[in-house]
């Protein structure tokens, strides 16, 4: 991709009111248009341009990180973002994960029959926009379409390549007794922002996702050679979920500072309405870092540099693992010590 | 992936009559047990164990090729394959056509609520057995849960990654008039194997689909120091919708041989029953190639060393492109000269 502003208000051969047929995903003509006139003018790059069946790619880094996700996230768009958006930050967040600085992307559509073509021209714009926005090109795709009632408008699935640059290790199986636990920032707006839409609900001022690009927070410890032993983000099951899978994988036990964790007071407010625990609910642009005790002044300063991770803060510690003992507990804001489990499903289906 | 037969079997947690919840998709306990029981020991590598957001590889080759489909064919289960098997092979396919050793696949699970477990072990356990049988690795992975009536049971997109070793370039800009172009095998069986079942057609005997993987066939021709200029998997649209790609990308004009292509008789009845030309519809393992003249020869010996390339053939040549000439001509068993166009849409949607 050569990384030009916006260029999918080129002139289209389609109406305001053309819809996807099942003969856009059917390899001939009208698939051709489709992806002519919509998908080459935003995802650029000579990979796609050359009408391959692939693309041909020369990482800089001997050291790969490869990532899949699939987003059917129910409504398309939200306050903060949308499928489109998400597709492209979800990917390029868990490559970060690994450490790794997102290169690639691929992206796949499953459209259904009757969906607007507008409404598939706003969304390959805003996948254009935010990879843009983290420096990753969109390289290769496909697309099908299937029989109304057989899909939900658009499903994208974007699998993708990130290059490892520095030589840490990081993983759950890194995680040590003794590691300190740092939180990016306030949790549970993506999953009440969706809901709140999804439901109606109305509050004082809207309750924004915080869906965004964790590249370069992340990226920047990295670079200043902070020790970090094991990152994730908090998407589905968030925060508490994500600590219970790294204690399982990792064979500790983890301690959370309830009185530490950062949410908003609307979010708050929301959860005490629904019923939700703000530990439990889906966030996309949130991330906990486990490293060394001597690194948390660093790496919390290195975070407050970025608007993403101005609320950084340390929320918790691993510890040895006794047996019978819960893997995640809280200490609470009264004092008391609760088991923090991981749910059985999800509060909110289709999230993501 | 360790490369073990299957291990499906082993002790689930399943009941023979369970189907999918959302909460399989919610990122909780049930989505573990999911992974844990099901996915696991199927795509058992080190980069699906680790519990981690992405795989960590270290591809062998400094030039690598990238390419993604998603898969919604319907029936899933169809005479000479299923959805998994397709899904692997599909993909396997666009990076063997890219001269590409396959190496490393993604695989997103975009599943329907309601959909039996039993359907997703057998579609995932072919998806081990198709992996195996080709040399690639399933390393990271992702599942949605839609709701009821906002899927189709199972669509799976994969993703995948392989090796270039020849320093051959291979793509549509490398053709050139005088090229000969070869058919490996027969073609039309895919799409009305998977439209007989769909619609209860009955023939003498049942007509499978050709899905394989081309890797061997391919490989061995670029091991062999074949010249290969490009190379096509004859997919959606089928041989007319291919040639027809290549020639608008390469700008030259290719002239087809009828009475070479070869269609099994029965594939061929069908046709003329239903009305379809057979140049039009889909297959899953079959490719033209590009090759000097000087070449023909020498690839055609190798590929009918491969029971998958027995019937390999000489079917036409590519040409220096005249204005206002069509771009795909073929010589018909009459001996008059006719248009192959694109066509519009596709005969049969859902077809891979």
């Amino acid at each position: 991709m050569t990384n030009k502003p916006f260029s999918v208000s080129c002139p289209l051969p389609f109406g305001e009111n053309d819809t996807i047929q099942l003969a856009h995903g059917g390899g001939g003509r009208l698939m051709q248009q489709l992806i002519e006139h919509l998908f080459l003018p935003a995802f650029d790059s000579a990979g796609v341009r050359e009408s391959h069946d692939g693309a041909l790619l020369s990482p800089k880094s001997e050291r790969l990180a490869f990532t899949t996700d699939s987003y059917v996230i129910h409504p398309l768009f939200f306050p903060g973002g949308d499928i489109g958006k998400l597709a492209v930050y979800g990917t390029v967040n868990d490559l970060v994960m690994c450490g790794a600085r997102p290169r690639y992307l691929s992206a796949g559509f499953i459209l259904e029959e009757g969906l607007p073509i507008k409404t598939l021209q706003s969304v390959v714009a805003s996948m254009q926009a935010a990879a843009l926005a983290c420096g990753v090109e969109i390289v290769t795709g496909d697309t099908k379409v299937v029989d109304r009632g057989k899909g939900d408008g658009i499903f994208i699935n974007t699998a993708g390549i990130g290059e490892i640059e520095s030589p840490q290790d990081i993983g759950p199986s890194q995680v040590r007794p003794g590691d300190h636990i740092i939180l990016s920032g306030d949790i549970g707006r993506h999953g009440i922002a969706v809901m709140a839409i999804r439901e109606g609900l109305e509050f004082d001022t809207t309750i924004e996702s915080d869906l965004a690009p964790l590249c370069e927070p992340v990226l920047s410890l990295l670079e200043a050679g902070v020790e970090i032993h094991c990152l994730r983000d908090l998407t589905r099951g968030g925060l508490a979920s994500a600590v219970n899978e790294i204690a399982e994988a990792a064979g500790i036990c983890i301690t959370l500072d309830e009185a530490a964790i950062p949410v908003e007071e609307q979010v708050r407010g929301a959860c005490e309405i629904l019923g939700f625990d703000p530990a439990y609910v889906a966030n996309e642009g949130r991330f906990i870092a486990f490293i060394p005790e001597k690194e948390v002044g660093r790496a919390l300063d290195i975070l407050h540099a970025f608007p993403l991770g101005k609320a950084a803060c340390l929320i918790g510690v691993a510890r040895e693992k006794e047996t019978s003992e819960a893997a995640v507990t809280m200490k609470t804001k009264i004092g008391v010590e609760r088991i923090v489990d991981m749910i059985s499903g999800e509060q909110l289906p289709r999230i993501c």
